[in-house]
């Protein structure tokens, strides 16, 4: 159960199957279909989701009323809006499924529980969020010395699966480009 | 000894005064002047940096050979090249000091003991983590969704004390704006 989660998990800590049963404890299990929301706008986010199975994406509305994609995840990823989570403040974001989703989620209050029972959970979380912010930092990077061409081919070829499975005009918002753009791009590499 | 390091932690976790004593076992204080290296572009990320006084930038050189600004650091903050320091990896950053600066430096064997004998450090670095992956989720949507006239008067209004102490040139480095530019902009606030 949840084989995704759990060999995440034991990719960074110890963890016996005593305290997996006590993990489980924790966790409330979400199957979800394409399209349904796990955060609206001025929600506070109440939990943060682990993707068992499916891809999420979380994206806000801008000014011009677009939805501008901000983060993606598939399977092994975690998605909050962290702020909200953290200090209990209304997120700008929404957080819906691309596809039908195994999500895990934990409340703040079952997050906090977990911990203090599962000490070892702290160092799990510790390094997943050091590697998150490693990531943003690799992010940044590319930012400030890609073009959005170099951005697009750098990311489809980094990340292949998203590329198959994600609609194209998302990955356009995403990447802060037009549709018509990333299908020009697409022909050219093709 | 180390203030505000020990407030930072004390703000986040318990930690008693027995503890306070076995921390500064793993710590490594350095006294910099201004302008000196933490790290170079080639060399491994070999400490996490905590800034008791002073400030700190982090930059690369772009393919135009121009110091492109990533980020910044003053009191209170952690710097380091996370995926370097973590995966032992050669890192493309330069981490300089800007002012004469305290600094406080955990190898990654340092930090590695550290988080073994005071496991409430864990709790305290997955906090600052998960802090600072809320920081960058912020951080990327004002990306997305300010002009960079917009994005240099919030950066100068949430972070007055950057301005005061950071020269010109480094923050329109940062901000992806030419020197002139935000020097325009800083007369248009006056």
């Amino acid at each position: 159960m949840y084989s995704n989660f759990i060999s995440h998990i034991r990719k960074y800590v110890d963890l016996d199957d005593n305290s997996v049963a006590l993990l489980f404890k924790y966790i409330t299990p979400l199957k979800l279909k394409r399209k349904e929301f796990l955060l609206k706008e001025g929600q506070i986010c109440q939990s943060i989701y682990f993707v068992e199975k499916g891809c999420l994406r979380m994206y806000f509305i801008d000014d011009k009323l677009n939805e501008q994609i901000t983060q993606f995840a598939l399977e092994h990823w975690w998605m909050a809006d962290h702020f909200s989570f953290m200090d209990n403040k209304p997120s700008p974001y929404f957080i819906e499924t691309i596809e039908k989703s195994e999500i895990l989620a934990f409340t703040a209050s079952s997050f906090e529980a977990m911990l203090r029972e599962l000490p070892q959970m702290e160092r799990y979380f510790r390094i997943v969020m050091q590697r998150a912010v490693a990531a943003s930092q690799l992010r940044n990077k590319y930012t400030y010395e890609m073009s959005k061409e170099e951005f697009y081919q750098h990311f489809s070829t980094s990340f292949p699966e998203f590329v198959q499975r994600v609609p194209q005009y998302m990955i356009a918002s995403y990447l802060g480009l037009t549709p018509q753009y990333v299908s020009e791009l697409r022909k050219k590499k093709l």
